[in-house]
């Protein structure tokens, strides 16, 4: 029996959903205009791609994915304290995020800056919480710990941020501009599939395999950010489409696309989810050509 | 042999000093302005309380403090995150810290933003790294990262620095403050006692014992803080010495140093170091008599 993608999506992002409301402090927990502040960023959120990411790859090498749940949710909290801080007017200076204020505009930079934090914090915390579990090892959660400061380090998101910064208004090549998308919003993305791949009991090859997919997607992803966000070249931002053209950018896509799913390959590909999640990455990339015929 | 305690002082230092430098990345590395940031507000440091008291800790209850170093250094850099942040204009706004300018006045707020979030990340990773060490198992290990998530988050330090942001020029009841500075500066105190005492596998009573200890001496050494720093009352901040007077705070710190003595009699006090630490502390809260005779 398959399972209909879009009710597999629904029904992940439930449990998603049900499971950040558990491990968020409640808004009446003082001090209260923090959680409020937290829940905020949070909710109500966006596709939940990156647990739903992380539950597949586990469900992609095992047979259960409720065990790596705290981690999905751990790898969101971190998504969203990254946007917290990256929306500050010290850094991107967005005063909306998701059609809402952004939420230094609503809670004051002061709280955005300390949200941000709390978020990172509880999400170390949350991941920690997964070697409680009787089937998942100790070492496994050590190791995917280590993985998760690495990622989203300064050799990983942190430091794509920075380059992104300092990089605004500068010309910049294709190959800094393709280091930059790759940790900025790659590297998290890799390492939501390789967090799932580790706690879900994956082999070594199935790990790579998947982190390679998680790669491929991510720059994808970013260069599809590329396309729909033509406002990106007026800010003197360097982009895909600016550096290389629209049609050539579409074929870098849908290249990466099709590496991606040679990936997966190895695995079993549970219910052939991340197959999927793929095409969506790749027909988003081409969404701009519907909303501008 | 009694080890002189300004030598233990010095070498112990010494040893986290190498230690730090060993695990932040390289000024050269890529990208260099964040590294440089992140260096910048660890070196020269401060006395180093925090990492001397993880080390003094594990001392205390076992025979060898060289694999709690990792998780010592680690809360040094949650130390220095902290600082960074506190200082931004959106928060406590200061200029200058230990007698140079403050990370933001250095290298602006988006890399002291992303400075502090980078050092924060990177403690979780040095602590997970404990982890691949023999002697400590894994599953203490992550005993310990939840009690850092807890512990820096916000039930403890960043709802301390919420309270405190959000009582200035307010008046605040004793209990309130007493909160505000248990949570702000005694939960990270309290935590490298029992980061230590857990990892340098003492007993239940000891890690009680010895977190006791922490609470005590981070209380006596914030209101130790207010003794010494009269300009906060200019502020409009609540301290102990305008709520309650001098001579009364004093008696206070100095009860709580008798207090806090008196939990050592559960372990043999490597030394007699964390005795003497005490020691120190309460002298630091007379300094003020010193300077205004």
């Amino acid at each position: 029996m398959t399972v209909d993608f879009h009710d597999y999506w629904e029904g992940s992002k439930k449990l998603i959903d049900g499971a950040l409301d558990e491990y968020l402090p409640l808004e009446s927990e003082t001090p209260e205009v923090i959680h409020q502040a937290m829940r905020y960023a949070l909710f109500p959120g966006g596709k939940r791609l990156r647990p739903i990411l992380t539950l597949a790859a586990a469900e992609a090498v095992g047979d259960d994915s409720r065990a790596v749940l705290p981690t999905a949710c751990a790898l969101e909290l971190i998504h969203a304290y990254s946007l917290i801080h990256d929306d500050l007017p010290a850094l991107d200076d967005d005063d909306y995020r998701r059609g809402k204020f952004s939420t230094h505009k609503a809670f004051g930079e002061d709280i955005a800056v300390l949200a941000g934090d709390a978020l990172l914090t509880l999400a170390f915390g949350l991941i920690s919480k997964t070697g409680e579990r009787e089937e998942i090892k100790g070492s496994l959660v050590l190791l995917v710990i280590g993985e998760v400061a690495r990622s989203v380090g300064t050799a990983g998101m942190i430091g794509g941020q920075v380059d992104d910064l300092k990089s605004e208004g500068k010309e910049v090549p294709l190959a800094q501009l393709e280091s930059i998308h790759h940790r900025k919003t790659g590297a998290l993305l890799e390492l939501c599939l390789k967090a799932g791949a580790i706690l879900g009991g994956g082999t070594q090859e199935e790990i790579e395999s998947l982190s390679r997919y998680g790669r491929d997607i991510g720059l994808a992803f970013q260069i599809g950010d590329d396309i729909l966000d033509v406002k990106e070249e007026k800010k003197g931002k360097a982009s895909y489409p600016a550096l290389l053209g629209l049609e050539e950018s579409k074929r870098k896509v849908s290249e990466l696309i099709k590496r991606a799913k040679g990936e997966l390959a190895c695995c079993k590909d549970g219910e052939g989810i991340l197959g999927k999640i793929a095409d969506l990455v790749f027909r988003r990339s081409l969404e701009y050509n519907a909303g501008n015929p």
